[in-house]
């Protein structure tokens, strides 16, 4: 069964392109894992809706796994339809903003998108993985992400395709690190990136700073050679909080881990 | 039926402040509104739940009312117990951040509380107007408002009470305007917040601005005038972005209505 769940979550991922906001994706993980606390309700003494909550908003902050009562809420949650209704509410909001900005067409108006989580979906992984309830391993996820087999968020590739029929730039800015480019781009490419301004990794000299900091830091590097954020999204409060942050900022559900 | 709900409403709000934790609240509004899309799962072809993502996320801006097929998602929502268990979650962690500062003792650490969703609840009034869905009243809000029955939020006066016993001073920063003083502070004193550093209200001369530049320069007078702001709650972005916002911000849900 651990072996065909990443091609079953892949399938769920890649079979929904072409309609991106059709709610006919199969729920093969209901089979998988047939447990209580699916599709939203609260679980008892434990209300892991409400824990989303605090750590969508951002009220909850630090944390290192998930409450190992919300396991099963975060696996349904992750590989049900809520969470791609909850992508989709956000994409259609980008695309709203993005078709009503007017852009200088010098080349210069930049869209940045996160990676993780954000452009690529860990999702294969982080199903082998409780979805979270486990300590965060860099060897083992170091491992998944060199294998380049990330699929596409389905919602995220409608707003990058869009964007750049519009004449937008696009800029990749992931706490990635700099020896994973070539896995990272071959992976962008089967997913559907094919094209980007610019793909900004993490330097060795960039290694132990937070995530705001690095990111806040790459971004002010850009705006001051002349590039103009326009929008930029995410999936952690850290992609979007700092400075530099574009002239309009988009947070995508993400309750499987926390960065800083 | 009407008349009798803004009691039932408070009756919610006040019953549950000796235990507000419990999961005991009777949820009276579901006899009263026995209709679909309660509890928290999906209405076909709406994703309220999504709609409310996007809203608590700060992806969604600018909206002026709640989608229709929403009424009745929002107003279980708001009047069953995952709004109190959300509020809950915030609250806990506040006071969790709270307990660990190292306060001065000098009595310049203050902390702001936003008023209308954050410290008192104006349910027993959007109870009978569509939970938002009708466009915003100013006059019979005003109404309401100088009734000065307004309910506390539970979660909101434990978190009062906790940062009194820390030594805190109370700052409280509301858009209401400086002519509803009186009906304020009673209200206030009515649901059980009786003391405070500051009331800070909308003057005329800051008629007409957004609550984030108002608030923000009420929040820098603040500062220059000596005060650290250790902490912000409001139930709207408005109340937590801008400048001076305060060494931690806090955002409490309300999918009622959007302040810019």
């Amino acid at each position: 069964m651990e072996r065909i769940l990443p091609f079953l979550i892949a399938t769920i991922l890649a079979t929904s392109h072409a309609s991106p906001s059709s709610s006919s994706e199969p729920h093969l993980i209901h089979l998988l894992r047939p447990k209580h606390g699916a599709g939203g309700h609260a679980l008892k003494g434990v209300s892991c809706l409400s824990w989303r909550f605090g750590v969508e908003t951002n009220n909850i902050r630090g944390w290192k796994t998930i409450p190992s009562k919300c396991e099963d809420y975060v696996g349904h949650y992750m590989l049900g339809s809520l969470y791609r209704k909850d992508c989709k509410v956000v994409v259609d909001e980008a695309i709203l903003y993005a078709e009503n900005l007017k852009l200088t067409g010098d080349g210069k108006d930049v869209w940045i998108f996160d990676i993780d989580e954000t452009i690529l979906s860990n999702l294969p992984y982080y199903a082998r993985h409780g979805f979270g309830v486990e300590p965060f391993n860099s060897t083992l996820f170091n491992e998944w992400v060199n294998t380049g087999e990330a699929p596409p968020l389905p919602e995220s590739l409608r707003l990058y395709r869009k964007l750049l029929s519009l004449g937008l730039k696009i800029v990749f800015l992931t706490g990635r690190s700099e020896d994973q480019r070539k896995a990272t781009s071959t992976n962008l490419k089967k997913a559907g990136f094919h094209t980007w301004e610019k793909l900004i990794l993490k330097k060795s000299s960039n290694q132990g700073t937070t995530a705001v900091v690095y990111k806040s830091g790459e971004r002010k590097t850009l705006e001051e050679s002349g590039y103009r954020i326009v929008g930029n999204i995410g999936d952690q409060w850290s992609d979007i909080l700092g400075n530099n942050t574009g002239n309009r900022t988009f947070k995508l559900p993400d309750p499987m881990y926390y960065l800083s």
